[in-house]
């Protein structure tokens, strides 16, 4: 084992570059006892050489350009902080080509680029590690990775994007619109000021994409996650599923079966009083279930400095660890395994299913949508038929289906909205209560 | 990197044994395509000799004599799971001293002797490890010894016992007395013929004893850990503790302060709609708070064949590899800090508290109870008088108070079971409501 300090340069020093620069300062004395040998930050490029208030770092530890960093031949790690899919990857890339470790936050590049990013790492004998990418303050690329690694995974259940639960949060617990939430998201600094990647689901199929492939052992494409915002959840559908006992959260969903692989971000309706409908606000949440592990969930905070410095680091400290042992590559960044199974397309997969439609205000109109529902062997397990919500001049009638399958449900809902019994296209949010049962039951074997 | 196979022998052919020995073989092809090489279970030793129903091994490979493992010189990790601290302390110095990696599931033995334990894996440069030994389906010992090593540690809160959690659990879904709900557990196989282990704490101290040692960096022995079982829990405690809004669990605490380190185990009340208290039956969970991370919780089974099994096969993944890249030792069993703090006795612990009066039926009794807490600086966050309860003849008041040490209130309430104006012994019963602020809060900085 050697004794002089691992080496490591950091690219992009915003907000998550400075909560990392912080905590290797100030956590340093207690790693390098931890280690037996000393972290040491050599060099932070950032484009913009500026410092956030309170950050003070050496002279000459700062510098403009990232070449200083990726060419210096003292830097074994090199961590990626400055996002998106352009000069991020171009830098990774150089990094690894140089035989430097890489640590990365970067979702973004990692779904869009994941197998290429992992050939180069396999290539070149280097780390890649990203535990930042996915819920900064819950060790869950580590947990899939490692912990359960004796484990068959089965499903992902995800609230992995904070924006959304915190929106979702608001209009519940407030009777808030989407819109209102939102700004109040934003005033608040929960929302970014262009906010599309986080209300229609893009960061959290990223997020999925990473996960799911990490799981399954096989890479899971971004284009074959189906993906649905939370920006047509209206108050009233929040409203309707309390009544039905459900909470609404922006889910993303990785299930395998017999039949295949299926990925998909998407609001659900959750039951009221399971775990994962009880992470409120800005935090995240993720259900594994494996076998023979059965069922588990991790909840911490998804983002900010401090959750994600905390994985930035200890993504550090597991490549120093490598480093001084000479033992980098003995975890694979992604393992594949031999058999590929097929990825479902969303009009195959079955789940159960919440209908919410406006009807015009005459006898039979539940029953012709009974029978459109019905024609595609979809049950219906409750119906529900309001008054007109003030406002408006016409009742809501919600449905809630058993398991049916994706495509009968867009065909049933197609002849739905053409029957002339509703006056607004029908809604329909999935409904994941799967994990109920396995919640309430207690665990299969003796315990203590 | 290796190519050959790592040689693993197993101690213990139990219910856990049964289920490592099958996972190594249902999963073993992935393994070796994730690990790069062969996991090969050479021997497994069980004094019986006699193997669970469904279990085959090839001829040979099972003997009745733990020397068959421990002398093997192909063996390269020893898998201890006969528990106890007798011989399976010996068969792990054992191992040791003959350069074999250990993993175990252990948690009596770790926390009666984990220092030696640890000089003694340190001092032969192998590999020493435990995940299995507390909450084996929550990866939490790898959490806070990797996912976690950028954090100072301040508190974690865990519902660590299963059998414990699941007599809760019935007696508060079916307002059974605790006889019932234990009789309950032994017939459904949640208690062991003797669930004394179990249900006065012990099995909870051992396992916080292992975790706050791990998080603060620490030796927490067990004669510092102040442990109270949940033998005296009635069902009235959990009635008037509902209609607080409150739950009873059974909690595993370690907190770090300004003042130094205080762990203990007893039934404690938590605010109802949290997470810890949403956890059911016989499943376990960890709350852990850090900086920077914040607050995270861990959910899963704690024990079991399976459970366990996913945790004992990750600890050989780890091992393993290890052995395959040169890399012992790159991951200490503990990390010991610099500066040990004080371990506080429980007199001098501050936390909210529950107190339950059963009363004699005359005026100023209230008034009375009142001024014994106040002349102890204990201020009273709500008084709630019942009725007698059905067969009782005296009525029950129950006390909240805000925060206040330990010390005072067991003085007051040697003041009041005193003064004349109680039936019958004082309860008290730790609140723990700190989380909850946390918990409802959004995370502090910017999310997505």
């Amino acid at each position: 084992m050697r004794q002089d300090a691992v080496h490591v340069g950091v690219i992009g020093c915003g907000v998550v570059g400075t909560g990392v620069v912080r905590c290797l300062r100030d956590h340093g004395r207690y790693l390098a006892r931890h280690l037996g040998f000393p972290i040491e930050l050599v060099r932070v490029a950032d484009s913009a050489a500026r410092l956030r208030p309170g950050l003070r770092l050496p002279r000459g530890l700062l510098v403009r350009d990232a070449a200083a960093v990726l060419e210096d031949p003292h830097i074994e790690i090199v961590v990626e902080l400055i996002g998106g899919t352009g000069k991020a990857k171009d830098y990774i890339l150089r990094a690894m080509r140089g035989g430097k470790h890489v640590v990365t936050a970067n979702k973004a590049l990692l779904a869009a680029s994941g197998p290429e990013l992992h050939r180069t790492a396999q290539r070149h004998n280097v780390d890649l590690f990203y535990e930042a990418s996915v819920a900064g303050g819950i060790p869950i690329v580590k947990a899939i990775r490692e912990g359960f690694v004796a484990n068959r995974i089965d499903s992902l259940l995800g609230i992995v994007n904070g924006t959304c639960n915190y929106i979702l949060t608001r209009m519940t617990s407030d009777r808030l619109e989407f819109a209102e939430a939102l700004a109040e998201a934003r005033l608040n600094g929960y929302a970014e000021a262009d906010p599309a990647l986080d209300i229609e689901g893009i960061d959290a199929r990223h997020k999925i994409g990473i996960l799911s492939s990490l799981a399954f052992g096989q890479w899971v494409p971004q284009k074959h996650i189906h993906v649905e915002g939370i920006t047509r959840v209206t108050a009233r559908d929040i409203m309707c599923a309390a009544e039905l006992g459900y909470v609404i959260k922006l889910l993303a969903i990785a299930r395998s079966g017999p039949a295949g692989i299926s990925v998909r971000v998407h609001p659900a309706l959750l039951r009221a009083h399971t775990m994962l409908a009880t992470v409120g606000g800005a935090y995240n949440a993720i259900e594994v279930n494996g076998f023979p592990v059965g069922r588990t969930l991790f909840y911490g905070r998804g983002a900010g400095m401090d959750a994600t410095s905390s994985a930035v680091v200890a993504d550090i400290v597991d490549v120093a660890r490598n480093v001084g042992y000479a033992s980098h590559k003995r975890l694979p960044a992604f393992t594949f395994v031999e058999r590929q199974a097929p990825l479902l397309p969303m009009a195959e997969v079955e789940t159960k299913y919440y209908l919410c439609c406006t009807t015009v205000d005459r006898p039979g109109v539940i029953a012709r949508i009974a029978r459109e529902l019905g024609d595609r062997a979809i049950s219906i397990a409750s119906v529900i038929q309001h008054e007109p919500a003030s406002g408006q001049s016409w009742p809501t009638v919600t449905f809630m289906t058993y398991i049916a399958r994706e495509r009968n449900i867009r065909d049933a809902v197609r002849a739905i909205d053409r029957s002339g019994v509703v006056k607004d296209s029908t809604r329909i949010i999935r409904v994941e209560d799967e994990t109920e049962d396995r919640a309430t039951s207690p665990a299969a074997t003796h315990t203590s």
